[in-house]
């Protein structure tokens, strides 16, 4: 049975939400057959079924499941005979760290330098709803935040220290072949990639590499959408 | 046979080193017999067998092993019949994220507030040499340094925040029982309970919740030293 995974899309059909991205990344590891239902964020209704009103969504015959990391948990449950996404209950719990740590550290110190980025590249029936939200959330309005992004863009660097650290020395977070935490981070990349032709990240930091890696391993899940970048 | 760890000691023997109490945690959790060697600054010369100058080390028999995360690896693969410090490759390859978010995010922004505190634990003869390198590290008088410490607690206590989200839902990082990552985040607060008087957490923050639970369950091994707050 195919499942059907709800995710956030922008003008010309951009799949660019991170945590989208965790869940088609999942469910490719996984081997399972899904079609996509593109939403914008005036399309809520869309997914009032899940009881709430933010993507990832998936539903697998009567099952409907939010958030990303509870449509991971729920894949590792549902089909455990299928390659492991944590590689047992020990990987998981300090998975959902890496998560965590992905969510609070990268994302959410990544978004003042890229949320002007993804106004101009919403739906047109978003566009009010998404400045005036962003405005109101961070204050100020998206121009004058989107004139601080290179002050920022050292402190994001330096953030990804940790995981620097580690593909360094390895292929990938899982060590030889990519696990979920893999598809965390990718997430990010992705949505950093699909937004924005802004350089984040120089081109010989060691997460480039493992990007590329990425890329070599997973190119028909990550390239099937248009690239601002590379 | 009984195990020897070299470990950092300061005046009145106390034991301080976030990274020696990493191994002192993990030879407890494989109940192994240990017995400590304490090695000042100054001390150098005893570990010299080890081909390098920082604690900790382990003499094992024939082995000497040296670094936190390479004796964590020696013990789980010397000792497999013995408590898993990991759960598996898998978990072990997350946990090395772990340990390099808790040195980059906690460990290094901790020791610009804690540093005048060292110094002043550090046995008289290490204070000259601990004066000197960590002034020439920073650029900066420790006193200069420490009257900003309280301007960077904000962002000490928000580096926590990927570790507060996993131990507000679940007892321990590696679930209902204490692993490596307990031990890795533990070394850290032993570190500032042992060195300092200060305040770096709110007594509700759930880590100081957490830093209770391990309390309760390692208590005859985390209190054996004279502590100077809680």
């Amino acid at each position: 049975m195919t499942i059907t995974l709800y995710e956030l899309c922008g003008r010309e059909d951009r799949r660019f939400s991170p945590y989208c991205w965790r869940t088609r990344l999942a469910l490719a590891h996984k081997g399972l057959d899904y079609e996509t239902v593109p939403i914008r964020f005036c399309d809520k209704n869309l997914i009032a079924f899940s009881d709430q009103d933010r993507v990832p969504v998936i539903r697998d015959g009567d099952g409907v499941v939010n958030d990303s990391w509870s449509i991971a948990c729920y894949l590792e449950d549902s089909y455990p005979e299928r390659p492991s996404l944590f590689g047992g209950e020990a990987a998981k719990a300090m998975t959902r760290f890496f998560n965590a740590w992905t969510d609070n550290e990268i994302n959410f110190k990544a978004v003042p330098l890229v949320v002007r980025d993804v106004y101009e590249q919403v739906d047109d029936a978003d566009r009010d709803y998404f400045m005036e939200s962003r405005e109101q959330r961070f204050g100020m309005s998206l121009d004058t935040l989107h004139a601080t992004r290179d002050d920022k863009r050292p402190a994001l660097q330096a953030a990804f220290a940790p995981a620097r650290a580690i593909v360094r020395d390895r292929a990938f977070f899982g060590g030889d072949a990519p696990v979920y935490a893999d598809y965390i981070l990718m997430g990010t990349l992705q949505w950093l990639r699909l937004i924005s032709g802004y350089r984040f990240l120089e081109p010989d930091d060691p997460i480039m590499a493992w990007r590329a890696r990425m890329f070599d391993r997973l190119g028909p899940v990550l390239g099937d959408v248009a690239a601002l970048d590379r």
